[in-house]
């Protein structure tokens, strides 16, 4: 059985970069945006459609997204399927090879094969600085903008765990170990980290 | 100014043997039930009833407590002197040299100094199974019974720190890192977890 490393994250925790690190020193695959681009050809549909949908929190909303993007007959339904697909892609992907996928709850999609759950989360304000230095445009927000903009995010991130595993995102109990990365270099703490790895991928061998 | 790690562990999780390990690997002092006697001590009290009071969760039970064990004219006021004691020899025991100090509130009372703060936990099964291979008596104890008892002890913890700080115990956002111990041999997962400790220290000079 392949060997899955999956990451949840804190939006500005730097979870993304820390995975990506991780499976470079570990010779895995990587696989973050590659799962909406494999949904969005799998389902027939717009890159950019299928990141509203999942990944902006409109699990809630189907009728109003989906009727002022498209028009279809039955959106619900739809919805429902892209979910299905992301589902059956995530799987197919840990099946391939050896990797690290960052959210999209392959966590509690993965369940069967065993898999390392990491979740990276940072303080709020170390949060704010990462977002600022990250995107541009984020410069133009005040703090409380950005904070509101943080905590949407998450939110919706945490909608979508609910939604596949009743379980709550974040909870430590559903993550083998949970780290803040507030004051510390990622670089250097991927090193640490791929240490712990191949330490509980060697102990929890399948 | 000295380092300091504090470590919080939920009953059962193998948090006190991690926790030793590092200290042994950093070369730092280790400090458990040290603080106990020093308050026994201090208080002019037996190592026994401070114990009880600061370890079993009496705090919601001041008079019942005292009552049954000594006769005393202010029991609630002695209560709170012992509190006052025991944050005060973790504060002059963290000033003396590089430590780590397991349980005892210490991530709150050594806020000023910067602490690097660890959460022990594990899943219920391998916690039962700690308890029994570490603790002769538990045998007698069914799965129920003893799985009752980590509860309590838990909830001890969790109310001793909620007394020092109103933050809730055990919540990732109070810690640096929270490790579960489900599946890992405690000796290994101490040379990573000290690795780890060193890059915090290093990258969150005082």
């Amino acid at each position: 059985m392949t060997k899955i490393i999956t990451i949840s994250r804190e939006f500005g925790s730097g979870g993304r970069e820390l995975g990506k690190r991780l499976a470079d020193n570990l010779g895995f695959a990587y696989y973050d945006r590659e799962i909406i681009d494999a949904i969005a050809e799998k389902s027939n549909l717009d890159k950019s459609y299928v990141e509203t949908v999942l990944s902006q929190g409109n699990f809630h909303n189907f009728h109003y997204t989906v009727g002022r993007t498209f028009s279809m007959s039955t959106p619900l339904q739809s919805t429902v399927d892209m979910l299905i697909t992301e589902r059956n892609v995530i799987n197919e992907l840990a099946t391939k090879q050896d990797c690290v996928i960052v959210g999209r709850g392959a966590d509690v999609i993965l369940r069967e094969f065993n898999p390392l759950n990491i979740f990276v989360y940072a303080d709020m304000p170390s949060k704010i600085e990462r977002c600022r230095s990250r995107t541009p445009k984020n410069e133009n927000l005040s703090d409380r903008q950005l904070i509101k903009e943080i905590r949407k995010i998450d939110k919706t991130r945490s909608k979508h765990h609910e939604l596949l595993s009743g379980a709550k995102w974040g909870d430590k109990e559903n993550y083998n170990l949970c780290i803040n990365t507030t004051g510390l270099q990622l670089e250097k703490l991927s090193v640490v980290l791929t240490q712990y790895a191949k330490l509980w991928l060697e102990q929890n061998k399948k």
